[in-house]
């Protein structure tokens, strides 16, 4: 008898996005000339930078001539695209990441869900709450139950202190989803020193790293001494070049981090990714690959910081209109992220629904990312300019 | 402390196509001037057809222009895609499977790693031996222990009968990985009525499906009876369309089909695998499914035609040759993969040397897909023309 994975039943059957999706569909039947704005899931909006198109359409026409032909690449990305990433994220920054530390994957989406296959089902788990549900859910899945939510709250900065009790594996997320916080040098040190402590592993997302603006922010987590000891770094192009329906990410595993056996042998992580990878992945197609790698230039660079910029200035726009009405939130500066602190203590669903029946804006309500979202709602500088200004301008009345 | 997942130290350390690799780079260094001909790894050689090509070129070009930018796609796949697979390769043929059943990936080696994760820990799994490696790795890194090996020899034309105990998955490959034989509808039928029987699931990779020539070989398992009651089918573009280094395949789960919780509830299997997608996995490339959907067009079907018969034609001559010499092989005909039993009982490996020393061709030692492969060796037919030319001029002499 084939027999589910009972672990799947835990998890809430209705899934954040769908559930606005739903109310929005319902509103948008009832109010067919509503013009809705949409500002709560975090996907992008402005095409690809040039140089990637360009690299992707060669690489197209590679792909129809014999020659130039490529069938299976390595399971862990071609060396083109690791050697790039090594030198302009790590070494042109002083960090000392190598390509052989990086594995290329199909977005962070995929790492984020799949890294913890490599650890055993009895660890320890450390998130933040609120949290980007893939980390909570993924691990629910695997049979984990020993998980442990450190609340982010507006009293600690949104965050938390490492817990008193030993923790084995760590998920931090900085700039934040949802939060749009960030977490400074002192405060991952803090927890790098934990890590040692108590042989944890940390996983590092840094899939917005691109969005700091603030000096003295760490992009990595490598600009802290010793995070190779203890910390796995996940990257991506999603929000870096807009490659949310283009698919490439990567992670970081250094090369002398260790996870332990029950007899307290000492495995090389790098290894066991590398095996999780050639046997359940094949690489992420050439083509996209080269598209990714076309970032790594001086004209791509520029590129992308238009791009980014784009994006930042309608957090800048949402933050100054927010502002002005006398809201409160936190985020926006340094991430793509805006945290909105609910006003007369509605709920976040209550408000996101205010907000859709009286604006015709949508968010994203706090509690779906964890019970410390309750009073928030997730607010996103993603869209088209004409729309975030449009959004802020309806608030404002 | 962190501790791994034990499992991956059960895993053979050395990867077959690793140490294969490792043999063949030695060879090439004592021997500079030796011309290899590699018949060994399943990877095809010829150009992507000039739809895929067409319609990428387009799609690429879409992503640069803000009208025509797609962010974040469906984790199941575009509808486009869908429909176009439901119609073509299913309700074309009189098999009604439609496009809410299927689920687009980046490749069927993801879909065989990751569809065991839905399915308890404690399922008894039947392989055929030899295997497709990925089947079991994927089951003994998840930590099942109950495996049974179906022995495929000669003598039950390597096809084995279902087993008396009772099993909860079965693994189906046909045209099959690495033998090259398939398996009829009587064989299929036997299957599906053990599955009904003992409520187990079977999952059926027809990822080679493109090769079969002989008329009433099943080219889906939902061509028999019954079969959407207990399978799950994989397929995929990578030997269809030359799509390995390009990466799109799809998994069908037929709407009613259900697993079993400890308590004798019934689960839909496919509600469990929308959820493990849209957290571990963030949809294939819109670039690269557009690609894959050109090949469902009068002219797309014309040119994988010609790509497969290009194929099947380096089989031929393969086939034409090992008799001419008076080797025993099997498959061929069916299949890109010939399954060439060694000579004066050699065995996989000292043929494998034998054949690189002698004749400079790379096989793939049968030895390295499970023990009942020993005494055979794999040669495939997607080299290109010449060079496949070449070594059976080679092999005769």
């Amino acid at each position: 008898m084939a027999k589910i994975n009972e672990n799947y039943l835990k998890l809430p059957s209705n899934y954040l996005f769908s559930e606005i999706a739903k109310r929005v569909k319902n509103f948008q039947e009832k109010n067919p000339d509503a013009e809705i704005i949409k500002l709560g899931i975090g996907d992008v909006t402005q095409p690809l930078p040039k140089v990637c198109i360009d690299a992707m359409t060669k690489a197209v026409q590679e792909m129809g001539n014999a020659e130039t032909f490529r069938g299976y690449g390595p399971e862990q990305g071609y060396n083109f695209l690791r050697e790039k990433i090594s030198e302009w994220n790590y070494k042109k920054n002083g960090i000392d990441i190598s390509a052989d530390e990086i594995f290329i994957s199909d977005g962070s989406k995929c790492d984020c869900g799949n890294i913890q296959e490599i650890f055993s089902l009895d660890n320890k788990i450390a998130i933040f709450d609120p949290v980007y549900p893939v980390y909570l859910d993924s691990n629910i899945m695997a049979g984990r139950t020993e998980i442990i939510f450190l609340p982010c709250t507006e009293e600690n900065n949104f965050s938390p202190e490492p817990p008193n009790e030993k923790v084995d594996l760590i998920y931090l997320c900085s700039p934040n989803n949802p939060t749009g916080t960030v977490l400074n040098k002192k405060i991952l040190k803090n927890w790098i020193d934990y890590a040692k402590k108590n042989n944890s592993v940390i996983f590092f997302d840094a899939a917005y790293s691109a969005y700091i603006t603030e000096k003295n922010i760490p992009h990595s987590i490598y600009e802290i001494d010793g995070a190779k000891d203890v910390a796995i770094e996940f990257r991506s192009f999603s929000k870096t070049a807009g490659f949310t329906g283009t698919r490439c990410g990567y992670v970081v595993i250094p090369e002398n981090l260790f996870g332990t056996t029950s007899s307290g042998e000492k495995i090389l992580l790098k290894n066991l990714w590398l095996r999780r990878q050639t046997t359940k992945f094949n690489g992420t197609a050439y083509i996209i690959q080269r598209g990714a790698a076309a970032i790594y230039s001086d004209e791509g660079q520029v590129q992308i910081k238009n791009l980014i910029n784009y994006y930042l200035e309608n957090a800048r726009i949402i933050c100054e209109g927010l502002k002005e009405i006398g809201l409160k939130f936190f985020g926006g500066k340094n991430a793509p992220y805006i945290w909105l602190k609910t006003p007369e203590n509605f709920s976040s669903w209550e408000y996101f629904d205010e907000l859709l029946k009286n604006f015709n804006i949508v968010g994203t309500p706090g509690a779906g990312f964890g019970a410390c979202g309750e009073n928030y709602l997730r607010l996103t500088s993603f869209g088209n300019r004409e729309e975030t200004l449009k959004a802020v301008e309806r608030l404002k009345k």
